[in-house]
C-alpha cells in the first residue's frame, strides 16, 4: 500500500465523519477496493456506537474469506473498545489520522494505544497512525 | 450490596446466557432493582455483539439520572472491548463470575483485566470478580 492509497481512504473516513458532524469516521476496505463506511452515532445509539464499531457491523457486506486482508481506516486512533473489536473481527491492518492523545485535548479518553491492544492479539495486526493527521484534528474544532 | 444480592443477579446473568446457549450473559441493574439483560449474539450480529455491549444498548430503558448508580453483572469478566464500553457508558459497578483467565481455557482472549481498564477511567468504578465462579465456568462446557 503506498502513501497515496492511505491518504485516499483516510479522506473517505473524513467524509464519513462530516456526514454526521462528528470527528469520527471509519472505513473498512478489502483488497479489491470494495468498502463500507460509518460514523459515530453515540448521541442516537448509545455509548458503544463509535464509528469503528458501527463499520464493523457492516463488514459482512464485504464477504471476504479472511478478514486479515481487510484494512480499517479511522479519522482517530481506535480507543481500546474499538481496537479490541477490531481484534475480535480479525482485521489485519489499521490506519488512523489523529491519535488518542490528540483527541484527549477535546474530551475524555482511555489512554491505551491501539498498538498496545494489537500486541495482545493472536495474529499479526499492522497499525499506522498520523495519516492526514492535521485534517483529522480539524474535525474536532 | 450484600453477597446474596450479587449472587441473585449473577444467577440472572447465567439465565440470560442459557437463553442463547452461550457462556456469556449480562444484566444491568439500577438501585431500585429495575434491570435489563442480554446475551452474546456474535454468531448472528458480528464480532462486537458481546453480552455486555448488547445490554449497554438497552440501558436507556432504565432511565437513570446518573449511570454511576448502575451495576453491570456478567457471567464472565468483561474483555477490554466490553470494559471500555462500560467506562464510556459511565457505569459505576461491575460484578462478574468467571475471569478472563478462566475463559482463556476455552477460546482466545485479550489479556487485559477489567480492573486495568477501570483504573484508566475518569471516575471511580468498583470491580469484583469470582461471584458464582464455578456455575459461570460450567457455562463453557
Amino acid at each position: 500500500m503506498n502513501s497515496k492509497d492511505r491518504e485516499y481512504w483516510i479522506q473517505k473516513a473524513i467524509e464519513q465523519a462530516k456526514l454526521n458532524e462528528t470527528p469520527f469516521g471509519a472505513i473498512i476496505v478489502d483488497p479489491e477496493g470494495r468498502h463500507v463506511g460509518a460514523y459515530n452515532t453515540t448521541s442516537k445509539d448509545g455509548p458503544a456506537a463509535h464509528a469503528e464499531i458501527n463499520v464493523i457491523q457492516l463488514m459482512s457486506q464485504l464477504d471476504v474469506e479472511d478478514p486479515r486482508a481487510l484494512t480499517l481506516y479511522s479519522t482517530v486512533e481506535p480507543c481500546p473498545m474499538c481496537m479490541s473489536a477490531i481484534v475480535w473481527a480479525g482485521i489485519g491492518q489499521v490506519v488512523f489520522g489523529a491519535s488518542i492523545d490528540d483527541a484527549a485535548n477535546f474530551g475524555k479518553q482511555l489512554h491505551i494505544s491501539s498498538k498496545q491492544i494489537a500486541e495482545l492479539a493472536w495474529y499479526p495486526i499492522q497499525v499506522e497512525g498520523g495519516v492526514l493527521k492535521d485534517e483529522c484534528k480539524r474535525l474536532f474544532t
